[in-house]
């Protein structure tokens, strides 16, 4: 008991070092605002943030109640006598983020408007008419690129919220992101149309093609990762602040990738890159907002909801910004965890209902949770691989005296981190996972435009193919 | 107890009376397919509906219990027992009406994907290129009016779940139809972007102009039409069957001015109504699933989210196929019943918490419900009016014997139609709003057609201006 209130006490006074977002955030949308060319997009995109922030932030703390009154709420396990908070309240940052998006579009295209008005009619008739520039008239494709975002975030959000309230089972929500993404491939198809991926230099010796068309494949990959995205940051979450945490980390990662475009990139990738900051920021900042309110100690949960429409913000960006490889390399931590959890997700090795770490109350640590081998034994053929990775100290096996297998740690980026760095109280757990995440997302980009440049002859960054 | 079993029986027996729908919903559809010039589009639309409908009518029965464990529920006042049964059900129709929209987009776009195909990369650029065929690139202004519809409806079920879980107060949900209606504004304004109405030619020799620019006006009208659309349906409600069965008959006058102008209209005018048969089928067929369950006696009941949805559907129609004014004309009985609720939303008159009429358990029949004068009188200067009222038989007092006013029935069109007609039993009752609905739809129809022409000097269906 003691312990627990000394665990307390420690962490009021360490609680400004939680809010190192509180620069960076903030930094980044400046710097943002000063590379981008040209400044109106972003600038309006940042104004808007600001008040998505406000709003949200104002909103957050006072909704908490009505969300219990209706049953959405559940019980912090990682704290002594496990309180009851309001689940869920992602959504109001979702719901902030839509309204914001669409306030701004009146914003974002008014000098197209102004300049395009030849009179009443259908505007872009004069295209038509033989006028030379092109410049001159609406441009419609901009419009759908944008709305058919929103769109598929809305139907993000809708599906969250319908799985926040009825817990959907797996087979029935499994593709529908697919199908919300659905207007966002058809404006890519028609847009862009590219299903091209470069084959390596050192590969091309081999198959003598530079390109490789992979046609209605590319479709469905790009199917796949709005699936992919949504549930990754649905997965690795159990942490007080960690799925918000998360998607500010990856928002500073793509604004980064974004401004190095932005300053060193070619002219052609600008408007990719612009269109990919006005998305990203106001997520950022609405993140921001329930970050202050989720983060430890949790006022409120995030929900399904919010963990869905943040990772489909950096699916949208991905594909229509022309960056979804770079976008997969930034979720390398997301993706790492998934892989690790397939032998449990596909009960390969029993998977308990609940893979949280485990809360100590004595001390107020997290220790890693572990997934009893004996009551249900890991499938044979995979307990040689289970030593394997005990052996690299990738998981943390427990035997009985007559060295029978006890129990395996649960296999999550989460418990992974615990395994490695020993128990930690909550708050330094979530930050030290998003510091690795961070660090890892740096070193990616870093790889990605020195590393392209080696392997294929050139980078995007540096000169256009 | 007798008469209320004895009313059951009959029911049970004159139940199909009450599909007179079942005959009517396929029978448009199938003549709009007919006499839409360009096939295609009407047969996709009419397809995915069918689809649309079997999905909906399948699962509505399936989620009920789903939706009362989470508190979605409601007593049916209507009903001896007043039994409980599972509230918002019509979020099940919304939900499926979108999926059905956006599976949609590859279908209805297709031809436009095959022929614009001149190679990967930004195919709209084939335009700038000199290509002299407007028809050969992708119509991506007709996109951004599907998605921009899509999105607007989206708002609007997000909105109505919102209300339906949290019971939003007036002012805080009052302006958030016209932010959803954002995108449709913007989209209206670049290419359309007509704000002129005509003026009728008697007052034309007053006036001396044919035309007036309502500017800036136009959209604050087509803004509040949004916000008038979707509340007029959730005020003419309190009847098993009623709010479907509206929004049923709506639909049906919709696409009955919408095949009379693809048969006998300017080819001009086909493609607009084209769009509004592609948007209306579907949601016809959606409501038909949900009327199904919802029609006397009510196994579920639809709930704010799809009130407001089927609004914002005939909103949306009437805004992007330019027939606003028409579809206001088919809104007459919600008008009607909004301007005849106003003594009592603005407490002229007082206004009981509830004012469905009243159900008799003994006879099994609905009876004007009233509002107490006694208690809380009428404002002063409004008695005079309810006499007059009275007088024309448009409300019913009831006095005592010193002739003090007790009582007047509550100021709906339901209660309206019991006191025209006496007392009912509630399908009976439903039956017979439906019908003088679709009466003064056809009527007002017929008189904008006719009329259009003698007030106008002529009409769009027969000359274009």
């Amino acid at each position: 008991m003691l312990g627990t209130l000394r665990a307390y006490i420690t962490t009021r006074a360490n609680k400004d070092r939680m809010s190192l977002f509180r620069y960076l955030v903030p930094l980044t949308t400046i710097l943002l605002i000063c590379c981008s060319k040209q400044h109106s997009a972003i600038l309006y995109a940042s104004s808007f943030s600001l008040i998505a922030y406000l709003a949200a932030n104002w909103m957050i703390p006072k909704v908490g109640n009505a969300f219990i009154k209706i049953g959405l709420f559940g019980k912090d396990m990682s704290k002594p006598g496990k309180p009851v908070i309001p689940e869920s309240v992602g959504a109001i940052s979702a719901g902030v983020y839509i309204l914001v998006m669409l306030l701004c579009i009146p914003f974002m295209f008014y000098k197209y408007m102004v300049t395009a008005t030849s009179g009443g009619g259908y505007r872009d008739i004069s295209i038509v008419e033989g006028s030379e520039q092109p410049t001159n008239f609406f441009p419609h494709a901009k419009l759908s690129e944008y709305l058919s975002s929103v769109l598929c975030l809305e139907s993000t959000i809708l599906l969250g919220v319908a799985d926040d309230l009825f817990d959907l089972r797996w087979r029935h929500k499994f593709f529908l992101p697919a199908i919300g993404a659905i207007p966002l491939l058809i404006v890519y198809y028609v847009d862009f149309g590219a299903t091209h991926v470069l084959v390596p230099g050192f590969l091309q010796n081999f198959v003598q093609i530079p390109l490789i068309d992979l046609g209605g494949l590319y479709y469905v990959y790009m199917g796949a990762m709005t699936i992919f995205c949504p549930n990754a940051i649905n997965i690795l979450a159990g942490v007080n602040g960690l799925e918000v945490g998360q998607s500010i980390v990856l928002s500073l990662l793509a604004l980064t990738n974004d401004g190095i475009y932005l300053t060193l990139g070619h002219p052609n990738t600008w408007e990719n890159h612009r269109f990919s900051a006005m998305l990203i920021l106001p997520f950022l900042w609405v993140s921001m907002a329930l970050y202050n309110w989720n983060r430890w100690p949790a006022k409120v949960f995030v929900g399904d909801t919010y963990c869905y429409f943040a990772g489909m913000v950096f699916a949208v960006v991905g594909i229509l910004g022309h960056f979804s490889k770079t976008m997969l390399l930034l979720f390398l931590p997301q993706i790492i965890n998934f892989l690790y959890s397939v032998p449990q997700l596909f009960h390969i090795v029993p998977c308990p209902r609940h893979r949280l770490p485990h809360f100590n109350e004595k001390d107020g640590l997290l220790y890693p949770s572990r997934a009893n081998l004996q009551e249900t034994p890991a499938k044979g053929f995979f307990i040689p691989i289970l030593k394997l990775l005990n052996f690299f100290k990738l998981i943390d096996l427990e035997y009985d005296n007559k060295g029978q297998l006890i129990n395996c740690t649960n296999m999550t980026l989460i418990n992974l981190t615990l395994v490695w760095f020993g128990p930690r109280r909550e708050d330094k757990l979530c930050r030290l996972i998003l510091r690795i995440q961070f660090g890892v997302g740096i070193l990616a980009l870093i790889a990605r435009h020195a590393l392209g440049k080696l392997l294929f002859g050139h980078d995007n960054l540096w000169t256009i193919d």
